[in-house]
């Protein structure tokens, strides 16, 4: 029988789990496990298992977050050193546990012996105590493993990997030095880790669906709701065809977006003016899915004719809803909870009543299958489209926010992956009607600035293993770059090509509208941000400053730059306080809670 | 009676306490209370209470440690947001707790409403747990305190203050928004805050006193050791003043480097180079400190006279030891317990006798006035000085590391502050001989790398309140530098003028030193250093490359090179592997720990 190391066997794992990428920073208590990269590598074929390698931890965490958002394995990896690594690392693992990310936290630690004889070793706080990160990483993960006996820790692991995937949420692995290298049967791979959910309860999950269908025999015009959670528990191909089977209109929240095709036409180079009109496909006799996409639901943020048809509403279907304060125009939905139906990773909800451990995928599975019956009184109406509306504009006059989001539009393709930070940008794409089968990523939840940099690293290089003309576009205000901008440079180390377009409008414009609009504190020191990627020693790129509607209208138009064939970094220039709508309403609103003004 | 918020009470306090800069980042749970930072600077005049405004929270942290340790406050300060803002910080303040740095972590978090109510908000886990964070930080912090109670917040507040100056380690304060507005009186602010010692037992001190005493009356060649805690617990007077009374030889670890004078002979242009030969005043018939300086004791790892001089001394008086790995060539101490007294911030020790609560500085102090009456019979020797020799180069000879760090010592001045990353910097200053009243900073316990761009920040902030002539100096790998890089940003935007040496070895050489020589996870993408400056818009600047001996000789020569009238960047270009001596060693005796074969 074959042996493997056991830091071998922790790779060999996650390259059965589709993880082919692995992030973070080297530091002495990893190194060894670090060669194990290249093993698993070896044995599987040149490129076929990468460390990327991070300038730092933080972002390396952002990096396996959005790796993980784009991965077919769902699940992302980093490795970082004990103590001062792991805790660069606690920010950007907590945003997964917040917005439901599976990824794997791998730390090198000291060995059994050091940490057994209580060493003043470096990277301890000196007082002999070598339980104290790992006990600060439980508090953000969904569990964890400190090895030390080999006898358990191939399951240890397994365990692990097994949550992140199923649970989508972080889990820790500390792994001590001296263990790395001991022996394990290699027979211990060939058992996949069982990745499966466990099945609802028959009776309960029966009960759950007569209700459902007998609320929809009644509803005449029910909707369905898709919320970030739908997404991250894989239920974005059973959502679709709830769609196609009804035909009920559907909907996005903010951090939904994306997840239902929304007709939108890219990629066109649009000569005609006019075009600009609507930016969608004729849809209104069709019945595919994006023919019945009604627009983003963000409470009394959203636009009128989305507000309407949400809340006139007399059946929701909610499903996988994240009701944070960014994500509902500060709780402003008005849809009560008389007729809705909520769909959860854990749990099924039917009005007030909780059914714990009916897990959406399976439930949805389940009343596909069965809705039909109950439609036959159901007729469709036509879902009003939001227009994006663009006034023509002479080509002299400076970019603004309102223009620019809705031009956009047209440029993005098919298979786009859209990155957005917080702040303008995120609430900026809200304007945007994305083509079908594009993947929207923003951390509109946890909402750490800088986190999109990291996540376009992490993005790009999945999207790489798939496709390398799949195309990743970054949207990052100039204040939020300053966190993460190093970054850049582990792009161009790893060969992937995103379009950063840097919304530089002078400092922290989402913090200026809530608070301290003319408060040096939301200030920053300007960059000349056409520097960045020579700085960073890209060979080919392009680095351009787009200050009017004219310059960004022929850039949108030009066929080279439609092609992800080197790194783009685009300088967008905005007024300083100029800010999409949905932004400035929503500063309004957290001021308020801030001040204690609850609801 | 006038009243004052609550939030302009905490920056008051600080202002008392000679913390005149806070470090942070701008997030929307802390707006309201960074508005009370100028309203503190408008009370107090122009220029007099600063926010720095860092491009992360890590950077703020390194900052407000490296402030701290060069502010005569003997704290430093950041403010940060709830969640995303205080985790990013952690590894940071981890340092600060490992290392003994006194600084005060200010969070603004939601409102006491908002936590009550559980709402999901944005910069939460979407738990509705407010207190995951707090408790987060608990583990490496001396104290914390979340306020929610006007009646005692200022107690709470001062309580903090307090802790982090005596015990000079990280305290917490949370503050919920709604109650930065909250009025308290302002007579509170009329009592300064107590920052003495609770003072010693005298009956225990007098015991420790009559033994040391004994001890050296019978000691043939006593020494003194300094080491990281008496800078830290603020002995450097006591120790000078010991070493001035008992004319004892003197040595220092690594991390007390910077705490004795050691008479390097500083700033001059030496044409002639002979004079390179011993960079030192003549100090053999003189009495001062610097003639007593014996130089860097690193156990095993020590230079041959050093050793001697340490593990020959009949009577070893350890001042403030930090025992860690890299402090103590990997725990090669031969010095044994037998002839050892300890002085701690805590507690003394006499061979193996533990007295706890004797400390170290009243102790000294009392001893430094009784001491002379046991040194009747004591005849001081000579110390022999280690020789800096420079083997005369062509001048067009390629940089090495053994040349430079000989070289270099003679460009230092006195009161200059001189900061060295992890890795080649750390261990090559070692072979530099300081001048007088030279602050050396470097994080050798905790050792998180690109630690050394936030603490000069931090210390040049810290050096210009006090004379905007001080020189700060930094020495950062280019692999350690790709971690907190847009720090030098932060310099710019704050005006200070260090200079920056960038060591390009072409990646991590310590890691390569320790494992895998070749590996690839230990490269780095080569950036083009000599950009950045102009990236983050620094107006006035000098950046430059040096590659040989001469480029380096006529450098140091520069007249306008020696004054820091504007920010300079140098690039040493180094062979990957070459590093200093010590490195080499230090870096074997840590890959056996890792391996297990612990000592």
């Amino acid at each position: 029988m074959g042996e493997i190391s056991l830091g071998r066997y922790i790779f060999e794992r996650l390259y059965q789990l589709n993880v082919h990428t692995v992030f973070g920073v080297p530091g002495d208590f990893n190194l060894s496990l670090l060669d194990k990269i290249y093993e698993t590598e070896n044995e599987h074929g040149g490129g076929s298992f990468i460390w990327a390698g991070n300038c730092n931890e933080l972002n390396a965490a952002y990096s396996a977050d959005g790796y993980s958002r784009v991965n077919r394995g769902k699940i992302g990896a980093l490795v970082t050193t004990f103590g001062v690594g792991e805790l660069s690392a606690l920010n950007g693992v907590a945003g997964s546990y917040a917005e439901h990310v599976g990824i794997v936290h791998i730390v090198g630690v000291p060995s059994n012996e050091a940490q057994k004889k209580q060493m003043l070793l470096h990277h301890t706080l000196g007082n002999g105590d070598f339980t104290v990160f790992h006990k600060m990483s439980m508090n953000i993960c969904e569990t964890t493993a400190f090895l030390d006996d080999l006898a358990t820790a191939c399951n240890e692991i397994d365990r692990c990997l097994r949550t992140a995937y199923t649970m989508q949420r972080p889990v820790y692995i500390a792994v001590p030095s001296n263990m790395v290298d001991m022996k394990v049967p290699q027979a211990m791979l060939d058992k996949s880790i069982d990745l499966s959910l466990e099945p609802n309860n028959v009776q309960s999950q029966n009960e759950v669906i007569d209700r459902i269908l007998g609320m929809v025999s009644k509803a005449s015009n029910p909707i369905v709701l898709v919320d970030a959670c739908a997404s991250r528990h894989d239920c974005k191909k059973e959502v679709k065809q709830l769609v196609e089977v009804t035909q009920f209109p559907v909907y996005v929240t903010p951090m939904g977006k994306g997840m239902i095709d929304e007709g939108g036409i890219g990629g066109e180079d649009l000569a005609d003016a006019s075009a600009f009109k609507n930016l969608a496909a004729d849809l209104s006799s069709g019945t595919s899915v994006a023919s019945r996409y009604g627009g983003v639901y963000i409470g009394s943020l959203s636009k009128p004719e989305v507000k309407e048809g949400v809340e006139n509403s007399d059946l929701i279907l909610s499903c996988g809803a994240l009701l944070s304060d960014f994500n509902t125009g500060s709780f402003s939905y008005s849809i009560g909870t008389k007729n809705v139906v909520e769909f959860h990773s854990d749990h099924a909800k039917i009005r007030s009543a909780i059914y714990p451990g009916i897990k959406m995928k399976e439930l949805m599975q389940a009343l596909n299958k069965k809705i039909s019956s109950v439609l036959i009184n159901y007729v469709p109406k036509s879902v009003p489209r939001v227009k994006l509306v663009n006034t023509p504009t002479e080509v002299s006059a400076p970019l603004t926010q309102a223009w620019f989001w809705t031009r956009v539009s047209s440029w993005f393709k098919e298979e786009d992956i859209i990155i957005t930070e917080s702040g303008t940008a995120a609430h900026g794409i809200l304007e945007a009607r994305f083509p079908n089968n594009v993947v929207g990523i923003s951390q509109i939840l946890w909402g750490s600035i800088g986190y999109s940099v990291g996540a376009t690293l992490g993005a790009s290089v999945a999207a790489k293993e798939v496709d390398p003309k799949k195309r990743v576009i970054l949207f990052v205000g100039d204040g939020s770059l300053q966190l993460t901008m190093q970054e850049i440079s582990t792009m161009i180390k790893n060969g992937v090509n995103p379009y950063i377009f840097v919304v530089n409008n002078c400092g922290y414009t989402i913090e200026k509208l809530i608070h301290g609009l003319n408060a040096k504190y939301n200030n920053i020191q300007p960059w000349n941000h056409l520097q960045i990627l020579s700085l960073f020693n890209a060979k080919d790129n392009q680095s351009v400053k787009i200050s009017t509607v004219g310059e960004a209208d022929d850039l949108f138009r030009s066929k080279d730059f439609g092609v992800n064939n080197k790194i783009r970094l685009i300088e967008l220039m905005f007024s300083p306080l100029d800010a999409p709508k949905a932004l400035v309403q929503q500063a309004k609103a957290a001021a308020d809670v801030n001040r204690g003004n609850v609801l």
